[in-house]
């Protein structure tokens, strides 16, 4: 394995919502995605998620309420959690999740990307 | 579970390779650390370790070369890989790693740091 420079696996591509691969360790997968809009509400039954921002403001809503996450900042959604994360603006994020993690936990939507490839 | 600033749990120790544990999931842990120095060589059998530099540069040694992390940049060091991390200056790192790992693989050290607390 080479190592791996978020900058310059960021500027390789330009879609929202359709994460990369970047790393593989114990069973997880490292994705980095840029995002901008509204996901959609799901949960995954058995995977906690992790997100880190590392470029913009990523919103993250729960049914509950809310958590505003800022460049340096990560949180962890729990498994069995439904959440919507949401962007103003473009932001940059870096995943890590189970490498069984389905990307909308099963619930079907035009945003759901059926292959995230490796970079 | 609160969001974790980074920049603000590096603020709360000085200690050098003494991780402290800000994040759980899937049976891994997040952990935080500043080195400086050089540690001492050693492997994980059964785990992959992840390191990220959030703040100045790590250097890790392997057997047959080394590589060297600036800020933004990511490594995973694979299961039985003997490696040594070497910081000349002191260097802030996020690690991923299961929560089974032990720090210095088994090996015997002063730098060995019993029990790694949560912050």
């Amino acid at each position: 394995m080479k190592k791996v420079n978020l900058t310059e696996k960021f500027n390789l591509f330009d879609e929202h919502w359709s994460p990369r691969i970047v790393g593989e360790l114990n069973g997880q997968y490292v994705k980095l995605a840029k995002v901008k809009g509204e996901f959609v509400w799901h949960s995954h039954a058995n995977e906690d998620e992790l997100f880190l921002v590392i470029k913009g403001t990523l919103k993250i809503e729960f049914r509950d309420g809310s958590i505003t996450l800022n460049e340096g900042e990560f949180y962890i959604v729990p498994k069995g959690v439904e959440h919507k994360p949401i962007a103003d603006e473009e932001a940059h994020i870096l995943l890590l999740e189970p490498k069984s993690t389905e990307q909308t936990g099963g619930v079907e939507s035009d945003l759901l990307v059926d292959n995230q490839p490796w970079i």
